[in-house]
């Protein structure tokens, strides 16, 4: 424990060097669904690379045909130490709309909370102010002990946020070279600002994109109403059948492999007194939204879902125009659970579309998905993950589920045969993928000082 | 006859100089809809009214609470002639979307179409190249003869897309200045390039906004997913009940009022030889949209429709966000026929939509309406303008029914006691509210021809 606590006096003397490292990062718009974007994906990617790389990993970019994954290797202090493989990504999500930030989402601000200060940023933690945790962790330990106590891979990737498509055929043809004994990842929240949580299980997520074309071009609603198929129309129509009167999805086969959540796991939930009132309350709403019948925690953790996360059509602007456009397009997401197959939601999705719309539009359909994953609670990582989390907070971590998937989990254990340990240290309220995204400094600081206990305790030191 | 053979023998050697003064109004961006074109509304108001001017009009801008109005008076010869009250308007549709035209909007361009030179630019024929023909006509008349044949009013608006708000406050207050014995108005279409066309009936519109407001701030779809309300999902559920499945519209007492078509018109109709098939074909569908068990062109003139004409909410760029939006929105439209009422149908439209999302929603509900109408075909104005139309093509014009609503038809009746004559020279295929509208050269020389000899008809010169 004594080189422990010396990596954690170095954490608090050198804590300004850490933030403006964290806040170096963020200033990077590596926004990977937007193709103008790519140069800034690969300036993250390098910043990663020369971080990794100025502490004594031997750190490099791979390329894929999308964005790079950063690939990192430190040996530790050989002998039969455990090896870890950290996981996270360098981009973020759009910043739009623009015009709700308070600030620029790339300039990021330190700003006084209800909570002590934060950092607003666009990635400030979703995922780049979570990886500038362990980073710093790993520097912390170079830094006061000239090494670490454990042997690290590291790998950083670039597209997270549009699907990590190109992240499993990486693993598979690097598969040799990323052998490690556990994955750990910081991508996930805690349960309070008090208390800190270990995710072990996680929803996986379809994401498709629908376009119906109808007419060769705009058309004017007097002359063609009435004859002339209306794509927004029928696309409302089509998206309105995917739930029924109750909440449930309609998509055939959509439940097909979905359980029951377990007894001692649904006893375990009703006693985090999760009040969906508050949660809700905290956003503006007051009527809880999906499936009838069915508890907070059940919905948002163990029930698949589906939301319509964007659609366009016609006219947008100011006043009045009276027009039948010739297409129009949404955006639709599944979040899967365990025991649902994507490629047969996929494939449901398609035919479903294809079924509701008029014989006469034509579907554009594409996307893709990433299945849902639990992964065990008894590990000798999870154990010590609980350890070091007890030690930092004076309170036991909770096992939690999580909503938003994280596709990697399921990749690193087909791929790699590894499990993963996910200790994350967002806060609900943290906003990610909407404006104005912050990430308390104080989480910050404990997720840091978290990941450096955690090191000290799986090497044994 | 001879002093009309004199004014068309002027219309010929002077033909470049109409089409002139046609591409010059053109260039005006008079998007009333848009507060920054405010001050070109203001330019094509100016340029009507110096056109007017410049041929013995007392002419002179009309300011409202909206855009201005042009009003021009010509005494004609004294006597006991007729007192034509011509009406158009200046404004025009936004352009968008603008990366699908073939050239800027606002620079007209004269292309060579299959049927002859025609002009593209926005408002080449909704409403600018209309009222430049009737322009055209009343110099011709002045510069060949020293006058006109008839006693002239002009009226022209700015407001005509946005829904024509401060036009019938205006006519109330100037009622005594604005009284005539017809409204003459170019703002409708031929049967085809070869058949001329005067329309007796026309639908009127209901144009509506709707905001669904949700969370306070966009939420991310996997941590909120299954419990927030959607938006999108609710805006989509209750805009596809808007229709049955049998392309009926639901609003509770939509249809109140709508008479059937009388056998005598659905007769006529008949006889028009119309093909659903091509006029669908020509704009690459096959089958007609609408309501089951109906005629084509019962549906498109004599039928009431709902069309939804914008929507958005949510991400529409490349690629994933994972994102459940505060709001959505919609533009919704009703096209309506003579026995409906606007006012009951704006108040069904709010009550169905609070009726139709869940009690969390809040709803921002705006819009405007104007009832249809149905004007005289056997009246001497009509009487004239087919005898002008049959020498000027050789052939009857055809009297028609208009899906397009031109509020000011009831306006004119309902405070200046008048009918109009609605001789329109545009063409199905025209493209007006859509990208690369156009006019074709030779549907303007005929109708500027056709409105000379109107003149000469009603003046019994």
């Amino acid at each position: 424990m004594a080189t422990t606590e010396t990596v954690l006096a170095r954490i608090g003397a050198e804590f300004g060097a850490h933030e403006a490292r964290w806040l170096d990062f963020l200033r990077i718009p590596s926004i990977s669904a937007q193709p103008a974007h790519a140069p800034d994906c690969r300036r993250a990617a390098e910043f990663a690379r020369d971080a990794l790389a100025g502490i004594g990993f031997a750190a490099s970019l791979r390329e894929t045909p999308g964005h790079p994954v950063v690939v990192a290797h430190h040996p530790g202090p050989g002998g039969d130490v455990p090896h870890l493989l950290f996981y996270g990504h360098y981009d973020v999500q759009p910043a739009d709309p623009l015009e709700l930030w308070a600030s620029d989402p790339f300039d990021p601000k330190i700003v006084e909370g209800p909570r002590g200060p934060r950092v607003v940023a666009r990635g400030a933690v979703d995922d780049k102010g979570q990886v500038a945790m362990w980073l710093g962790a790993l520097r912390a330990w170079v830094d006061a002990t000239g090494g670490l106590p454990v042997r690290v891979t590291a790998i950083i990737e670039g597209e997270e946020e549009v699907g990590s498509v190109n992240l499993e055929p990486f693993l598979v043809a690097n598969k040799a070279e990323l052998q490690a004994d556990v994955a750990v990842i910081s991508d996930t929240n805690m349960w309070d600002i008090d208390t800190p949580a270990i995710t072990t299980s996680l929803r996986g997520l379809v994401y498709m994109q629908v376009v119906l074309k109808a007419a060769s071009r705009d058309l004017h609603s007097g002359m063609y109403g009435g004859s002339a198929l209306n794509p927004i129309n029928a696309l409302a129509k089509a998206l309105a059948a995917l739930h029924d009167a109750a909440g449930h999805v309609t998509l055939p086969g959509f439940y097909d492999g979905v359980a029951e959540v377990p007894a001692e796991q649904a006893a375990q939930w009703a006693a985090l007194g999760f009040s969906e009132d508050k949660f809700l309350g905290d956003i503006g709403l007051r009527l809880p939204s999906g499936e009838h019948g069915r508890g907070g925690l059940e919905r948002l953790w163990a029930r698949p879902t589906c939301d319509i996360n964007g659609i366009w059509g016609g006219y947008q602007g100011p006043g009045a125009k009276t027009v039948i456009a010739s297409e129009a397009g949404a955006k639709v997401s599944f979040r899967l659970v365990p025991g649902q197959d994507p490629e047969k939601i996929i494939a449901a999705f398609k035919a479903f579309m294809q079924a509701h719309v008029p014989a006469d539009a034509r579907l554009e359909i594409t996307g893709s998905g990433g299945a849902a994953f639990a992964v065990p609670t008894d590990s000798r990582f999870v154990r010590a993950a609980r350890t070091a989390l007890a030690d930092e907070y004076g309170r036991p971590a909770v096992l939690i589920g999580a909503g938003g998937s994280i596709p990697v989990v399921g990749a690193l254990h087909r791929v790699l045969g590894i499990d993963s340990l996910l200790m994350g240290f967002g806060l609900e309220d943290d906003q990610i993928h909407s404006p104005n995204e912050k990430f308390e400094v104080r989480c910050f600081r404990h997720g840091l000082r978290s990941h450096a206990r955690l090191l000290g305790i799986l090497g044994g030191v």
